[in-house]
């Protein structure tokens, strides 16, 4: 049937979508979702079927700017359609519905049309609601892995040892990473490191660290760095690792399912060639996993993966029921992270944590006294070296002070009213407190907490001071201070956690942040 | 925060919908499909938000034609926009997806969500995926059922008494309405019968209804033609009768899955005040219900959940491995019905099935000797006389003759090239090669089946007759008969069904149709 092309002046993220009017599309014998064939002078791409009865007249097709631009197409042009039969792919999610065990060919098959914008977002958000539902198993975990890795980049680095870090994510302010890359990296070790950005927190590492440095390079730019200082420490946007996850992500966030967090963690290691790795795994109450018992479970998980992928794979679990060090949001964190390298500031729990670590990672490499060895690169300053090289070497300032990291002028601080202990921290709405202050956007917007857990508390002394780069932004968060129960202050433990009156409506703290 | 509003010129499928550039929503803090308040000049609505990174600039808005009318929006026009909470009905999505048991309330709040555009389609395809993998348990079917009524009209008509009858579907040319519905009015019984049009099959109800008289009646027309009639065969589309199935229908038919199938039934049934009904459940290889056992198990389901809804359920288990009479297409369907009606057509097993049926309603209100009751009204001219009453009522030619019926003139006859008994017919490519004639949207195209099965054929005796209403639609259903086996003829059953040879890709034979 020729039709004639409007443009709908529209992206479809990366899908090949076309609208119908209803007429068209019940001569084409076509349903919504369906997919057709569009010819073009030139070329043909298979395209989503969209239905409309209204805006879209018969005889014309709505034409978003994928195909638009796959097939060089002019307004009013007159293109060819046809009906075209449904991916293969389609037929495999729709055996995982009904419970079938996939093959890697079938699974391969998905990540393929996943990745070429084949599948429509009713069709993945199907598939992701079924693994959800009826989980992975080993088999289908390597499979995705695998799969995840073959349609997207791979980076080759000429190393017998790449070793890398992993944090499955949820506790606020962890910028341990920032330590870790340049301590690993200066005991000679290959890491090449690539972060995401915060989703749902209130910074992700690559956040962090674009304080410090660009992190927006492509992979062959990524390579050099890594070729020239060991390390590198990327956003992982730009360099087309495992691209699926990505789409995956956008259907699963909504829905806050993450069934694909092994493979989507694993796929991303295994195509920058990793085969040493440590997995941290926050654990406590207000982060994803609640209980030793289950980041036990996980970390088994993880390990018979990596010894499926050839990525050994060792696991640390660790304190997660309050904020890493004293800040969070992304300028905040990087200053403060900067300080501990040159030796200006005493985080106790941060450089506890990297030095952890980075020690595992030390160990699992054949060196002796792992964390020893770490504390000792971080004391001597080797560490901030390192870090120096790798901002250099990433097109940063290498000559960064302290002092040149600007943070939000808008400050409040918020003092205590009462005296006793800091019994607890509520990580979800503080996350919130310095999301609504402008964090991750706004860079220098965050929160800097004075006390942790277990330490005394006056009457009138501060507690926490939020920084934000706009009044409206700074008000917002102070409302939410307000509202929520961020930090718990007595003598003991109250016994009473909360008291349920009502049917409550469950909102989980579980984030994605990979 | 302001933003320029940009029409996209676009529907929504009944959703708010509004385009975000990636800065601005960054600056509110919301990810796609997170939902904003928007503010117009005088009211506000809550839109699902889609992020683009072009196309919208920084500091515009795009907007869908349901937000633009509902707040009544000028291109250019300034409004604000600030991020909203979800709706709570995605909170009970989300533990439905985590196998929690919904309660009334909460599937109420959802199903009039659903209603109102509320929840995105990622939300929806979600939900019935959850829905199809964990089925519902009988306090969740009437759930929804009661609140699928509820969040749409009802029909009242003031009899005791109410009757229905329902296909699950499948069989082709099942043209059993049209013979029930007239027999049933005309023994003085109430039967306000909605029908659906087609989605994968060659023609629904309302369809071949359609060739007789007009089906596009409001909710107080079909009250003013059952108040005169005692019957009434509308399209279900105008009358909003538990509107929500017709949402949920767009985004199962393209996963193939129909969780809600009692439900979406039932409230139709219960919207229009039945209190008495008759399930047709066509069963046999080639339907959707492929044995006796599963058809009994279905059966017993629509029992139980009727008599939770205070209608009266009885089930018809009938034979439904080849078509029912001889035409398939809405206007040789017609034809038939009529002939039939008239006196003038002699088939069998559409007059067993019609009468069968028909007698089960007499029978369930009280009267004895139902189907030979039936078949009275038919072969007396009763039946016949109430069709035209209700042709009239609703719009029609009450006089309408079999030859005024006009049926595709491009013509092919497709001859044995064997002589045997007529074995099987396959049902599914039967269907395709209809709707390749161009059934349902060309009324007049369609199928004719010279032999049912246990048939002798001839050879060279013709086989079928394909209707089309232009050359190119006949062509590609002649084409379609050549790829696929329609018809299975020989002296005795072989023995072999089909080889698999390599991995088969199942693609089923179900279909939404209700």
């Amino acid at each position: 049937m020729e039709l004639k092309a409007k443009m709908l002046g529209l992206e479809a993220g990366g899908k090949f979508i076309v609208v119908l009017n209803r007429e068209d599309a019940e001569d084409l014998s076509v349903s919504s979702l369906d997919r057709v064939r569009i010819k073009g002078r030139s070329n043909e791409v298979i395209a989503i079927v969209n239905i409309t009865t209204k805006l879209i007249e018969e005889g014309t097709v709505g034409i978003y700017e994928e195909v638009k631009n796959s097939l060089d197409l002019k307004e009013g042009a007159i293109v060819d359609v046809e009906i075209a039969p449904l991916p293969t792919s389609v037929y495999f999610i729709r055996n995982k519905l009904n419970r079938r065990k996939l093959t890697y060919e079938e699974i391969h098959e998905v990540i393929q049309d996943v990745v070429k914008g084949k599948l429509s977002e009713i069709e993945i958000a199907s598939f992701v609601t079924a693994l959800h539902i009826f989980g992975l198993d080993l088999d289908e975990a390597t499979s995705f892995s695998t799969a995840m890795v073959e349609t997207g980049n791979v980076l080759k680095i000429n190393k017998p040892v790449i070793v890398d870090k992993h944090s499955i994510g949820g506790v606020p302010g962890d910028k341990t990473t920032l330590l870790v890359v340049p301590i690993v990296a200066a005991a000679g070790l290959t890491i090449p490191k690539s972060s995401s950005r915060a989703i749902t927190s209130a910074a992700g590492s690559a956040d962090r660290i674009e304080v410090l440095m660009p992190v927006n390079l492509g992979l062959e730019e990524m390579q050099k760095v890594v070729e020239k200082t060991n390390g590198c420490m990327v956003w992982g946007g730009n360099l087309n690792l495992a691209p699926a996850d990505d789409i995956f992500i956008r259907v699963e966030h909504p829905l806050s399912i993450d069934p694909l967090l092994l493979p989507s963690i694993m796929s991303k290691k295994k195509a920058v060639g990793a085969n040493l790795m440590v997995l941290d795994i926050p654990t406590g109450r207000g982060t994803k996993v609640k209980t030793i018992g289950d980041a036990d479970l996980l970390a088994k998980d993880f390990m018979e993966l990596g010894r499926r992928l050839n990525i050994k794979v060792q696991c640390a679990v660790t304190y997660g029921e309050q904020p890493v060090g004293h800040t969070i949001g992304p300028a905040l964190e990087a200053r403060e992270a900067l300080g501990v390298l040159m030796g200006e500031a005493e985080v106790p729990d941060l450089v506890d944590k990297a030095t952890n670590i980075a020690g595992i990672l030390l160990e699992m490499s054949g060196k002796s006294n792992g964390k020893e060895t770490a504390l000792e690169i971080l004391r001597s300053g080797k560490a901030e070296k390192k870090l120096r090289e790798i901002i250099e070497a990433q097109g940063g300032n290498p000559d960064v002070k302290i002092e040149d990291i600007s943070v939000g002028e808008k400050t409040c601080t918020v003092c205590s009213r009462k005296e006793g202990y800091l019994l607890w921290i509520n990580n979800a709405p503080l996350t919130e407190v310095a999301r609504l202050a402008g964090a991750p956007k706004d860079k220098g917007a965050g929160v800097y907490l004075y006390k942790k857990i277990g330490d005394r508390v006056k009457t009138n002394e501060p507690l926490l001071t939020i920084h934000a780069e706009r009044d409206l932004k700074l008000q917002r968060a102070l409302d939410e201070i307000e509202r929520s129960e961020v930090l718990g202050i007595g003598e003991r433990m109250d016994m009473l956690i909360h008291e349920v009156r009502e049917l409550p409506v469950a909102k989980s703290t579980f984030t994605i942040e990979r």
